[in-house]
């Protein structure tokens, strides 16, 4: 509440003059390896999406607070990165709004991080529905940022990498996604993973059936839980809310297509549930990603409309490493078409942490090490390394030979090639091995050849 | 300034509930054929810089303000884009504190948008400077944001891509940075482009030679605008000053070696200039990029401590789409040591505005249009195709044919597989070609050699 016009002088709080090299809590930095796998693993996801005919999307990092209100609920909403708006943001704030935080907050900014890829790609194609063809297939791999409570394996800008079909709908689409899901686990050598499926409309039957009388959100939370409080505790929350035959929610319970045709059922859920109960028969013991039914699987949604499906793999102590399902696209909320979507998200990170050993080459450059040699010559020496397949580079500064040497000592590089005003003279090099603490003299001639076969 | 505690309520300012599709002014989406441009770029920027030993390194897109203050100038510091602390923003700041822009900022924000990737590598590397290894090489492609004035070709998220080597100094990393730009302008097929180079010493010399008597800073800043003014104008803002000697300043007079030696210069600045001088002759006719002395190029800063450089291509319309130089570190300003650095940054959007045609394959995905076949059957459809190197899709939900067929046309997509129970049975599919309007019935079996062909 405003105080009063007290003119005291302000507390300092000025920014400190000596820069402590630090990073904002729950950001992190990719150093060289991490960000050879994490493009490694990214143009994986981009070649099988790419071949099933999904084209690529990027959108920029920041968005109108007023595409993004409305839409991640409130706890969400509070998770927003906001950007304080430029130059005199206070102006046009009246003295009142300064009160409090909210009421200040639609004065000073109107605009915040991208919180996911689902509300930009909904804003994009709404703009852009005119000349789009639907149904319409993009992915987009790209950060977003949300301010969690930092904590550890859980960080406030990660990646997200999804592919959606605005006007999708049934059991193609759905084949389709456990294909896309398989293939990439398949080219990454990530084995014994279950593709856990299961219908909302199955699960609105079973909350009708069992005598479920609250809200269908709070029936799919309480099923939700099971996998964190176990199955016994949720059948006890269960009976306390007055459900009749439990049983029916076991999600050890294998789904027949007898209990399917018995329980009140919209047709065409219906016809999708059968058609999944036959693809489930082919690839219930699939190696790489196994396909089951799994009654209780709820993702907590009243957002999902049809198929829902999330992939585990058990015993790796990691959760759900990739989810999706059928929805009600976003664009008829921004004045598009109405249509059905499906969409899948695969996790990045989670996956990242599941797979020890990507095939990355890691081969170091070989230092070209040179003393009064001109940079031409030593620059030819560097080509012709590069002729050879080799990375390789000069050493970026005038220095004593034994201090170059220590320098590829220290990085641990396999070999320098060394030149000098004799080796330029004699048009060669002289291999150091540093391994083998050999040496041997090449001519430039032949330099890429012999480097190639090293 | 405060106006008291008068209550009444404020002016209503919420959320419009129908949301208008739209983008912050100065930002933009990239569709499928940019991205895969840009994709295309990078890759080819990513590949040459690996060849010369630079690892790749990836910082968050927000740094803590302490970290990014006072490194950009007061005009940049007004372009930094500030994140709105979480939570109850305004808990801390005093009343008095909340009267101004100015006064109030310092309470309700603590951290910004990337501003460059200059400062942020600096900060990681002096954070991990017990653990590098130096000279220390790293290249890094990644958005920046900026709240500048967007007008046409300038946004307000743009990518940066820098390659920079901590410890780096003299003739043999000029060398290296001419290489890979010259490498990279080769895979992307731009020929004609000119490589300034300048030196910081000489142009220090010529300051202090034409009797200059201002700042070194502003001595700069007047020759820069040789390229917006014309140097007639340059000259006659160079006589009010009272420069003498003028001709020594003009960009025309090619630099020789005597004048080289007359020029009060330290030796080791004079040493790097004559060898530049050395290496210029072999590459002044380079078809692709042209090495030439440019004795006026400024480049505005007292940033710079030896040579400087600039890459253009005349008649293009484009200004520099690529440039750097040697400067001190600011590993320093961050606890770290205190070592010379040279960088190169390529414009990325200059370069990709210059590249009318790059390689990139957009041949289009082939549909399988299906009507009562299995989902199975269609998948091996799809897969079959997959396997001859196409890519392709089944249409994502149940319609009528000429519906799928209507989609095929108006996406312009060469071939559509179509699948129906009759193919199903007699294992085949039927195989239209959209542009002659012709078909085909193909086996299954030998679906994925025949489509290879085609």
């Amino acid at each position: 509440m405003p105080s009063g016009t007290n003119s005291r002088s302000l507390p300092e709080k000025t920014p400190r003059l000596k820069t402590q090299p630090a990073l904002p809590s729950g950001f992190r930095d990719w150093g060289s390896e991490e960000v050879r796998k994490r493009q490694h693993l990214f143009s994986i996801f981009r070649e099988v999406f790419e071949r099933y005919g999904y084209e690529p999307l990027e959108t920029p990092a920041v968005e109108l607070l007023s595409v993004l209100t409305g839409k991640y609920g409130d706890e969400g909403e509070k998770l927003l990165f906001r950007i304080l708006n430029s130059g005199d943001f206070l102006e046009g704030a009246p003295m009142e709004a300064r009160a409090s935080s909210a009421t200040l907050l639609p004065y000073i900014t109107e605009k915040a991080l991208r919180y996911d890829l689902t509300v930009p790609m909904a804003r994009w194609a709404a703009q852009n529905a005119s000349k789009l063809v639907f149904p319409f297939r993009r992915y987009q791999i790209q950060p977003v940022w949300r301010a969690d409570r930092p904590q550890k394996g859980r960080y406030r800008e990660f990646y997200q990498c999804d592919i959606d079909t605005i006007g999708a709908r049934g059991l193609m689409p759905l084949l389709e996604i456990y294909h896309i899901a398989r293939e990439v686990f398949e080219k990454i050598s990530l084995r014994g993973c279950i593709f856990h499926l299961n219908h909302r409309m199955l699960l609105e039957a079973f909350a009708q059936k069992t005598g479920w009388s609250d809200s269908f959100v709070d029936f799919c939370r309480l099923l939700d839980k099971a996998d964190k409080v176990g199955w016994e505790e949720v059948v006890s929350l269960l009976r306390e809310k007055g459900v009749h035959e439990v049983s029916l929610l076991d999600p050890e319970r294998p789904l027949s297509t007898d209990e399917v045709e018995s329980l009140p059922l919209p047709d065409e859920a219906r016809t999708e549930i059968l058609g999944a109960l036959e693809i489930i028969q082919m690839y219930e013991n699939d190696p790489i990603l196994a396909l089951r039914w799994d009654r209780t699987l709820a993702r907590g949604l009243d957002y999902y409309t049809g198929f829902i499906y999330e992939v585990k793999k058990p015993g790796s102590g990691v959760g759900t490493i990739a989810a999706g399902g059928a929805y009600a696209s976003l664009l008829h909320d921004f004045g598009g078409p109405d249509l059905p979507a499906m969409g899948f998200s695969f996790g990045v990170e989670r996956i990242y942490a599941l797979l020890t050993d990507l095939p990355v080459s890691s081969s170091k450059p070989w230092l070209v090490a040179w003393t009064d040699a001109t940079p031409e010559y030593i620059m030819r020496v560097v080509m012709a390394l590069h002729a050879a397949g080799k990375s390789a580079f000069a050493y970026p500064a005038p220095r004593r030979l034994s201090q170059q040497l220590e320098y590829a000592q220290r990085r641990g590089l396999p070999f320098v090639a060394i030149v000098g005003q004799t080796e330029e003279e004699h048009h060669t090099v002289t291999i150091k091995n540093l391994s083998y603490g050999t040496q041997v003299s090449v001519a430039l001639a032949e330099l890429a050849e012999w480097a190639a076969r090293v």
